[in-house]
């Protein structure tokens, strides 16, 4: 089987390295073209990222040589089906739309398509049925092409360990508090002085973050053109620790339907609704229980499953709600690249790019 | 006028040491007497500590000199009114209620004691009526001495700081995520290889503790008799972070009546309850608001008021509660020795101890 | 081919989980005993191990039942050839002698048997011609066993590195400053109040092993029966910092025979003794120049050839000395249990193990 | 008396915030001008450095309403005596040399004007006698003002704590490996994702700064115009570690006359030149020797003297050269902004500022 050709926007940040990093040997797809801001454009990938390659592994062979180029569609620079955006929210919007314009598949990482109401914020084992809005993207935008987002990495984590319980159980409320990792504000993000021996209690327009995209994630579609949100009320804080890969939060629910914890423990350990798919980065099981009172921790949990699998532990009753837990996830694998990897594996299996 | 003798047991270890830091040139107290275990006894302070004195700050010189005696009461070891103890709660028991008994005033910052229904349980800004059971429990016990116990490094900054809004506006329920420093555990306490790049997102019987003392310090005494405790709801997740002194808590909380931003702020800057008793270790004022959106933050922020005021900031409305904020609260300092020595000087103040 | 069964004495310990860790499908090696303190014998693997497991990768499947056995030869509890020592130095003298006397090969990472003058103390790289002592060993000792020991972690990154410098050039002077992981003090090892924030300038007796392991690995093997230490001054500053595993080391050196920058790059880079010997732990090549003005560094560099590879940078003019240079190796692989393992499959290559 | 106004250039970095810290409630000087970039001017000095303002302490309230100005020397913006230089050596140059035209004391921490032949480079206890330079440096540039420098933040710390020995006994050789704090490399600075478990071997022109700036202090001025460099051979490695404030340096040292650890010792525990001078930055003594085995270490030992005391300790024999020794010193307070401040105290007592 061929491979199909794919593309990197934002190709020299560290989602953009990830991206490079999780499709050396892809199944599926084979990375033929990268692209960066002007400053970077006109060199190899090598030249490009020299002294901020920031991963432990080495830069595939195959993309160090590429030239990279400027993050504007044309057929001689982008030979590709998909083009996956690690681009930063202020510069992504006209580009990733140009690139749909232009035919691409565009699955992106960056917020700015996420609520649009025409366009699928997906997380597979979640709400795949969503994909169902995307003709009516194509139609009403006369493209060709179209965007997929998934979701922020704090909330991918969140929703992906609450799912089962919110299949089984109903969610109403959600009360969360994130410990995040630093990779999450991205290269050169957080400085040294700011956060040795101290934490930071909060993170730029994450909170809203949360409580916006949980709704549309946990919510249905109507028809095949219409998101309805999810009924929950969702209140987050937000703080930036001392970790390198993973954040960890700690949540409080509050459930329609009565539960136990075997409940809760039966419904979690029983999901896996990509099983059978055979998608190559989708984790089995998704999500795994530690029954360790002091986990999940980050430097030991947050590389189940190649960093794709979400870690839950301390079910427990809550005295306010109804219970709490503590779920991990690595934000720049589950939480950004290798959530929209899984999401174009989705789409070629689902037949949206052939 | 002269100082009043006090002696410190479990003087060798980190909270131990805080008190002799704190007690260097202090206005009502004078160290007279060192304790610890039999290991330590018969040792200078300065032998008995070398190599573990774990503060940036020199070893007092008219404590370095002390004889370390055992945690056994007796006139000639302990010429002195006052015993702080600094003991692990294991042995504490039983050593205190004889330090009691045998006529001392025991400031006790250890867990053993504070919920015993005749102890006062005692942040001076925030329940010093409480004191006024202290003539039951001298009677019951048929001792001259008695305790009178702080609480747990965390409940304190929480209770605290939630003080002024719970007299102004009745709060009922408090959800709190806490992320601690790493002397809060003691020494040698958390290894660094459990916390280098990692959050530990458990510490016995530290939820258990802020969901039950809460209540307490909140809470009426009725009569002269019987606690009665506040018909609070919390629910606590407690984190062991990355940090060295200062532990931070996302709050929110409900209310029973209405309040606005402004009323919110006013009443905790205008809390002042000690304001003209003249305790040397008493704040003023004891809680700072920070505006900037990203404070209160441990390096920062933990050394207001020498490490006794608690800082607060990120007010704001809650999606399910009605409010939610940030604090932060000295942990070795506000939340074990130096609360501790507020109590004593309380103590002093109201004529429990000449 | 029928796999070699070894047995792990200390296999609870950090050190001991590394070995277990490495030995996973191992081509050669299959563990089949396991043996730690009369605390932990009884127990299955799993359970002695339980909270105390310290890798990011789980136990091995075929180890977490094994039943943890005393460090006591005994025909029935050690059904193997070879036991790898993971032991405590103060523990490690009897044990490791009584398992050689008993008919096992003991390759032992522990530091009591290094410098005995019947004993290799081997990395395979350098000095492989010393096994020729074993016979001498075995016949003083009148045993069917023998013991093999690899060197302390910080010298065997500095003896690799400059391996095929001493033998092209010959080194005659070694300044080398260290800058040590964590982990190399084991579990608990160092608290994470001594360090966070910090560097701490000493580690005991580690400075007295470099100076003195160097020569012997660097020396000569006479007849099959001694060795000539060889002639090298070296000069060591040990200092721990806040790092997990991988100790970095500057390192400046005065040579017999002049040399350029180009000669010193060729040696190392030629340096292969192993190649054609197809031992699975030895890494190819076993040293890597990296050219980044800022390389080599502990969290990015730590880990080529699975951690046995020792990685080189900042090879410049020295102003008192003849060059400096900058080297890392990652000390509980490289340093450690690899270190043992790559010396079973040496001693099973060269025919002393069958 | 009337306190001497002085300016700050580059007052919003992080050297900058130094000076005015330590410059609050100085007793001889007062601040009664801040400049920074054009960026900055104009602002009151809060507004400019809000959220930039890295201190434990808060912002001096005469300080805080200064309006800043922007680094152009005129009477009106600049009524004062002596300006401080935190400046970036980029724009340093200029900017320095055009104050001194003008006619004012510079006092400068930037690296550009320390090895001109005509300006001091002045350590208070090392080399005060190379003032003797400024007369030459005024003629020779026709300007009423000079330029007097303090050493980088890791010769400082080097020198100080050597010149009693180099006095006594005649250092020829120093081999350093420092390993140097966060803050040396300013604000933002080092990012986190770059030094969070991990090591930099290097810093841009540090290893330079060493080996040139030891030999012009420890030097000597021949006649009042030239100086002579001392003839020591010094070799330096820089490294980057995960340390707040604190350059903790390794040191082997080979001396011209012999020497035993008493005589060391007793010459640097004597060593107070400054004594009787009463300089109020000048520590007493300025040396302290630590005698436990592990110290001096960063966080415990670095705030001597109010951050202007060295630290020695581990003074032991060396296999190559004659000693060793492990030395501490503050970087941004003994290391940079103390040392202007140091220095322009000295100037006031010689009479060079009236």
């Amino acid at each position: 089987m061929d491979k199909i050709k794919v593309g990197i926007l934002g190709a020299t940040g560290l989602v953009g390295q990830r991206f490079i990093q999780l499709l050396e040997n892809h199944p599926f797809f084979e990375v033929s073209a990268v692209a960066a801001s002007s400053k970077s454009a006109g060199q190899s990938y090598a030249e490009a990222v020299k002294g901020r390659w920031k991963l432990e592994t080495h830069i595939p062979k195959n993309v160090s040589g590429l030239v990279v180029k400027e993050c504007v569609p044309s057929p001689q620079d982008f030979d590709c089906k998909i083009v996956f955006s690690a681009l930063d929210a202020e510069i992504a919007l006209g580009i990733e739309r140009a690139f749909a314009d232009a035919g691409y598949v565009v699955c992106s990482n960056s917020k700015c398509h996420r609520m649009d109401p025409d366009v699928p914020l997906i997380v597979p084992e979640v709400n795949q049925e969503h994909l169902a809005i995307i003709p009516l993207q194509k139609k009403q935008r006369g493209s060709k092409g179209f965007i997929v987002t998934n979701p922020n990495c704090t909330t991918i984590g969140l929703v992906l360990a609450l799912a089962p319980i919110h299949k089984k159980f109903g969610i109403k409320k959600i009360f969360v508090t994130t410990m995040q990792a630093l990779s999450g504000a991205g290269y050169p993000g957080v400085t040294s002085l700011d956060i040795l021996d101290n934490v930071i209690p909060y993170i730029g327009g994450e909170e809203e973050k949360i409580e916006t995209e949980t709704l549309k994630l946990l919510g249905k579609i109507t028809g095949r053109d219409k998101f309805e949100y999810a009924d929950i009320k969702v209140s987050a804080h937000c703080n930036r620790v001392a970790v390198k890969d993973g954040h960890l939060e700690c949540v409080s629910i509050g459930l329609e339907k009565k539960a136990t914890i075997e409940g809760l423990m039966k419904c979690i350990t029983e999901f896996n609704p990509l099983k059978g798919l055979n998608l190559p980065s989708a984790p089995d099981p998704p999500i795994i229980i530690k029954e360790d009172e002091n986990r999940p921790q980050p430097r030991f949990d947050r590389d189940y499953g190649k960093g794709m699998t979400s870690c839950v532990g301390r079910i427990r009753k809550c005295n306010i709600l109804d219970w709490r837990l503590v779920l991990l996830s690595h934000n720049t694998i589950r939480g950004a690249a290798g959530a929209s990897i899984l999401n174009a594996e989705l789409l070629k299996a689902k037949g949206y790019v052939k």
